[in-house]
């Protein structure tokens, strides 16, 4: 079979082989109830047990801080609806950068009586600080920043967020979805800057999709989103997907592993990548802040991302026009929007999201095949005018 | 290894091969995000938008009618929370023999000024029809009613509680967790008896842990439990996990092709086993009504169903002693309770559940040791007496 090169990273990454042999036994003949008592029960507790064990060495939690979801959007909804449900309407703080699944519910809280504070972002996609410290003068009761945004890679300085945040008081929360395995995460030492919550997701790192974790400071009290059985603390309720908790676990502890290696390796990539983008005359998101070694999200003027992205998939590169998640919205991208990018502009990005397996020769040929198709967009587009 | 009999099917099944064997490439080279456009997104897409068909295939209903979710437990908190949501706090009916999953939800509904009308069992463990009548005359926005219970195996006559529930004009909901592959069920029909909407789980009919349906009449609006991407029209954000939910299209499939000869080998298992628990002098739940083919409960005298459980799993033979979901309660069983059993006989009570695999040669075997297994603990309880 035809496999195109894949340079979607960000949108979820192939099982790592060894994750996948560690899931195995899960869907093979170790399938009890984690709840049960017996010993194929016993057997599957043992397992989860053993990957909050893993999760949390990951990003140097306490395996009680763990709480396992079936998701990064069931997390996010968790925290943002969960920790909602515990206070009278008040105000949140939330940036304008954030994925879909913390915008939303932060959205129902405002219809709620919630007062939502979105704060800005600067041209280069970094929280904006002087309206941070504004919006958090208003002592919001809880706060979401993502760490890395998914479509620039643009990172966050938390640290420095959560400690000017400190005087407000507010639960904090950030979305780490796309910094497992691509940003050292240290929750304990986040947690003493004043950080209360990260969500981190296994399908971003090589690990199955159904398993996430939300990692919690215990002095939290959240309202459960799914109530029932009473499973994860009575955080999370429903029969554990014990094969993919198991899974998380190894992708977590490969993404702790490999960290400073992908980092190098992927840096030098997106350079080569990135000195090819420039030639052809493309404008690179972010360029001048820190950002994930892996992403990165350019336009060309005059050239639509969806159409270019479509032309690229047929000619062997699979790759996004704007966060997975929202692909079937065809708005230009909210991240562009809130960075001041203008419409035009921000409908002709398109971003590269590297991955293990990703080689120069892969870059080399993905941007000779850019300049074909370009060069092929732009006569069509000279022709019409 | 050592491999007890497996007699807890109720609490989660083995993964059909055939299942396993479906999920496999999608756990492997076909790891696509289907909200991805290009080709490995797209892939993903068709292989979810056959499952779809496979499950509401199983069950007589339009593929558009099938609402994804990561788990039963998730699926039975989006009916309850999300239709009430869209209602101002009235009254709902749910039967006092509901799954954690159902009663927690309408536990938490109670504290924001919904009025929760529970409905009887009568002693075998079917719904109190008059109670039900007399509910219904309160005209309750909501309710639900589970086709068949996890512990007695009891089964619910749907078709004539929605019949009898048209008049209130309610959305009428049933948790079918337990029916798939055990009952015929046929969406289209219950429908047309007055029933909006029914949940189903994979990994209790041989599919994956982290699949289950919310199948949903699309006249009603819920409003989404997990709100992001917009995945599930809307209902149900968050990356689908692309191989149990293909995992759960082929189970699903299967499930209702094995449902005849399922019935008629649990059914004489089950008759075996229960002449032999008759013997021993054992009480069985539910004995004169419709009960699942697979599902046997029953408590001996003067025994602790826990002690007995954990005996039996010591001698080889793997089963609950309640619903695996609430074994970190200590209390005795609700359902039982509902159903007026004295604490003591309740706290007698076991469950076998049968399923794929059993043979009479186990469940002689199974008499055997259960004999001697009481024999000891009598022994002993006349001892310490």
């Amino acid at each position: 079979m035809f496999q195109p090169v894949y340079l979607d990273h960000n949108a979820t990454t192939a099982l790592d082989p060894a994750v996948l042999a560690a899931m195995l036994p899960w869907l093979e003949g170790q399938y009890g109830n984690a709840s049960s008592r017996h010993e194929y029960g016993r057997a599957a507790r043992r397992a989860i047990d053993q990957a909050r064990q893993q999760v949390a060495a990951a990003v140097n939690a306490h395996p009680t801080e763990v709480v396992f979801t079936s998701g990064g959007s069931e997390a996010n909804n968790l925290f943002i609806k969960g920790a909602a449900a515990v206070f009278r309407p008040g105000s949140l703080a939330i940036s304008a950068i954030e994925h879909p699944c913390v915008l939303k519910p932060a959205a129902k809280l405002a219809r709620q009586g919630w007062l939502v504070n979105e704060i800005a972002v600067s041209a280069n996609g970094q929280v904006d600080v002087e309206h941070f410290n504004t919006v958090m003068a208003g002592k919001p009761r809880l706060i979401s920043v993502m760490t890395a945004n998914n479509e620039t890679g643009v990172i966050q300085d938390i640290p420095a967020l959560a400690d000017a945040a400190k005087g407000a008081g507010a639960w904090f929360h950030s979305d780490a979805v796309q910094a497992l395995g691509k940003l050292p995460l240290d929750f304990r030492a986040l947690n003493g800057t004043g950080l209360h919550a990260m969500t981190l997701s296994a399908h971003k790192a090589y690990g199955p999709k159904g398993a996430a974790a939300l990692v919690l400071d215990k002095r939290l009290e959240l309202q459960a989103l799914i109530a029932g059985g009473g499973q994860e603390r009575g955080l999370r309720s429903g029969t554990e997907n014990v094969a993919a908790i198991v899974g998380f676990g190894v992708a977590a502890e490969l993404a702790a592993s490999r960290l400073a290696e992908h980092a190098s390796e992927f840096n030098l990539l997106k350079a080569r990548l990135e000195a090819g983008v420039g030639e052809l005359g493309g404008w690179i998101f972010g360029l001048d802040v820190p950002r994930l070694a892996n992403t990165s999200y350019f336009s060309f003027a005059d050239v639509d991302g969806e159409t270019l992205v479509s032309k690229l998939d047929r000619a062997g590169f699979a790759l996004a026009s704007g966060a997975a998640c929202s692909s079937t919205n065809p708005e230009p991208s909210h991240v562009l929007r809130a960075m001041g990018v203008p419409a035009d502009n921000a409908r002709g990005a398109i971003r590269v999201s590297l991955g293990r397996g990703n080689t120069e020769a892969q870059i080399d040929e993905f941007i000779h095949v850019l300049r074909a198709t370009l060069v092929g967009l732009r006569g069509l587009a000279a022709m019409a005018a």
